[in-house]
């Protein structure tokens, strides 16, 4: 059954979360799920709502408008408004590592994500022939130094035609320009093979394997400008003992990844995820 | 500063929400926290909001009469009304594993629980010293099978002179008779060495040992008649190996105790915890 | 770098670990991993030993006589001798469920499974053209009441003609034969979904979900007649909410399945799982 | 029973577990726990093992020197032999924090620590009575920046006098100096309120807060000269959400501290933990 997602953010004030009751019991709106957050710090207002569509009294193109009429403009809301069909088109972009790329299919594939995957990028030839079997379209983007920015070009240029809404780095290695980040603001979803802020950057395995910690971690995050920065959506850990080597910790944080970022790409698709600064609320 | 909370339970029907709403907002209620649950299987609905008493419109004596006089009725409401003061008074029942009571007592010396603990009853004398030196009192009733039923009429009669809300069993080895426990319905929350429903009973750690599990659990649940079956409030588990002798076993298992007993505990002071037939619905 | 691994079994006595530290070192030995182990309850005494085969003194094919004549037969060992070349044989059957298989897949591509898997045996066609895109083949026995012993002989010949060296259940919806089980004695790894004893039998998500458990689980172990019941390999669990239901449930313990299995046969390969009684020993 | 624990360290060398086994074997020691590791990044050698003095050929004040005649010279081991009584003295330092405190001293009550407590130092009086129920003297000794160097000097007399073995610091919210640092090498374990690397310093909380992360943690490690920069011994985490304040994080990372000091606390007892470089080797 198709349903709409309504999320909001404003100022806190009273009678916020009773007009927007009042606005969804008034037009018939079947409640699915309600979730609201004060931030005290901040004094802002998030709410979420999902209602089903098909006993809905206002048309489905007429809910922006009415809404914003009788209560988004009278609260100074920033709101948008999200339908479960179609569904989203996430674009995905790997490397050689295979493990979240197939995490990610298999839960294509299982139905557990209601998105549309309609390209896979690569920077080489390696997953051609898996992706190919799910019946998804493979793009090879070779990229060098001397024509990384034309290949991001073509890329953007790809995902605009295909209509992308947002993107999956599975083990991207590649850095993206701020042009490209700019495209997709709060929209590129990474993995980092930490445990955020610790061990930012290249071979976080290396340096947890230095330092001797007992747990490493994964972080899944929205990509910005600043390296590893983002605003982290999930986070998981695995315990590591002495005798791991680094060969190890890369397969014991792997399991990690995997999870964690198909995490994040689920709250994602639901519209679970708001941003606040630097920070993300999860209505889960 | 005090705040009310509204428990709230009926069958599931559109415009609960908003009218409960607009009674908050209506009177002023600056609402801290709200969550509702609708489960599906039963069409029953279920709601928690707490708000801030000093700029509430009514008085406190009043709302419980003006709720229903105005929501509560038309919806045909089971509700229940509670104030963060005075502070719940709650009886610890311990025998003489100290692990429970001593995180307990902690909680409580730090600030953690926002709780009155009247007593302290043990069936041994063993614990007295250190409760005593939190200045709670400690009160001792021996247990035998002969006078079991008497000393039980007495603690029940001292517990309700002492005005006791609620009861913890922080390993209380004594089963508790149909009429102890039915004066305190969902009020006495047991912990439960293992993950339930896997080896109720006695000698969990020996069984876990026995069937060799890789993990072990603990379980905080109320008491009902049947053993080690009531509604489950919290669990949790650590690791095991099969080194691990059965002492072992014990000795992981009290730090997963403790932390489950005292959470399910923090959640019934909080008004958190509601009951739907044998499950529990945790509003956190 | 090829490796023996030495798998010891007998009762306790002085002086065995000294024996086989004697003989290893006495041959040349680079001993890379050495474990132990006394069960205290039963007086046994489990060891592994794993060593670089190019610096050994002893031919391969001479180890397991020469060690029988100069420790084993003393100390009145069973033991068993393994290579880690060639790779052990592993078939994998499978219904429709694709998330432990995609899993085994995904590690296997990427080379974390030291293992080559000669077949995927399937009751349906479902997953055929996955498991062929990774040129691994792929054969449909459909079961029906009828037919299943017939099919079970079929399926035990062909593994029996291609070397199979053990099987994994990857949510295989058909509960073997005693004699298809006795073909492969501790050498069938089945993942159950639930923390085992907790929820043996069908179904164990919707009785994890009418019981009103905080916390679910899956559990990895070896077949045996008795259904559910065999020794425990690797067990994990995921917390659950009010609110999941029984489909949330079954999404949430996929993934714990999956790892949970995968790290079971990561184990069985690496000869790291000893079997003593109805328990296992896993030298990690 | 009374046992002994031998700590060997040298360079790896072929023979060595042999040996060691050997010289255990032929003076009939009988066994309880052994283990060893090589760390191929250096090509050093640790083991430890522990056994049964009752019927142990050598007498207790003989074995060091004969088993360094017999194996530690020929292979040039560093090694240490501790023996489990008498019992190893801990010295705990607290400031107005009472849930490591408390924690500790509840195991220390149950038997779980095997340990003596002959001093609870503090810069406060606050937790004077509840060390005093537990019949462990309490000493206040109040600090300034004037008289800092004085009162350590005071500490390090006292300890000196009775006779320290090692100090835990539990949440003690006073910097030592590197002068008290060099009286314990390696024998002071502090509990640091984040997963380290992450959140260095004072007030991790508040800084996990700001970054948004998802999971906190605890660290308890060894204090060197640099500040949260000690060899790690153990390290726990606990999910945090968006909606937790800085006061909720407190409580939360609470539960995990007191588990990881303890844990780090019962590892530097039994001689379970060696230090190599910055990292350590547990053998648990």
């Amino acid at each position: 059954m198709e349903s709409a997602i309504l999320i909001i953010q404003c100022k806190d004030q009273k009678g916020i979360v009773a007009a927007v009751s009042q606005f969804l019991y008034f037009h018939n709106g079947n409640v699915e799920e309600v979730d609201q957050y004060i931030d005290n710090d901040t004094g802002d207002f998030f709410m979420r709502a999902k209602w089903e569509l098909s006993t809905f009294a206002i048309k489905k193109d007429q809910i922006e408008r009415i809404f914003a009429e009788t209560v988004g403009t009278k609260f100074g809301m920033n709101f948008t408004l999200h339908f479960t069909e179609p569904k989203p088109k996430m674009a995905i972009m790997v490397s050689q590592h295979s493990h979240c790329l197939f995490d990610i299919l298999s839960r294509y594939f299982s139905g557990q994500f209601q998105v549309e995957i309609p390209m896979v990028i690569s920077n080489h030839e390696k997953l051609r022939s898996v992706v190919e079997a799910f019946d998804i379209p493979f793009y090879h983007f070779p990229i060098t130094k001397d024509n990384k920015a034309d290949q991001e070009e073509k890329q953007l240029k790809l995902m605009e035609e295909k209509g992308v809404d947002f993107v999956v780095l599975a083990r991207y290695m590649q850095i993206l320009s701020p042009r490209f980040i700019a495209q997709y603001p709060n929209k590129i979803i990474n993995i980092h093979h930490s445990f955020l802020p610790a061990f930012v950057g290249a071979k976080p395995y290396h340096a947890a394997h230095k330092r001797g910690v007992k747990i490493i971690g994964a972080t899944g995050h929205y990509v910005t400008e600043e390296l590893d920065a983002g605003p982290i959506i999930e986070q998981d850990i695995a315990r590591v003992k002495h005798h791991n080597t680094v060969e190890e910790l890369v397969q014991i944080g792997q399991d990690v990844e995997k999870v964690v970022l198909s995490k994040a790409i689920k709250y994602h698709i639901a519209q679970k995820v708001m941003v606040m600064g630097n920070k993300t609320i999860i209505f889960n």
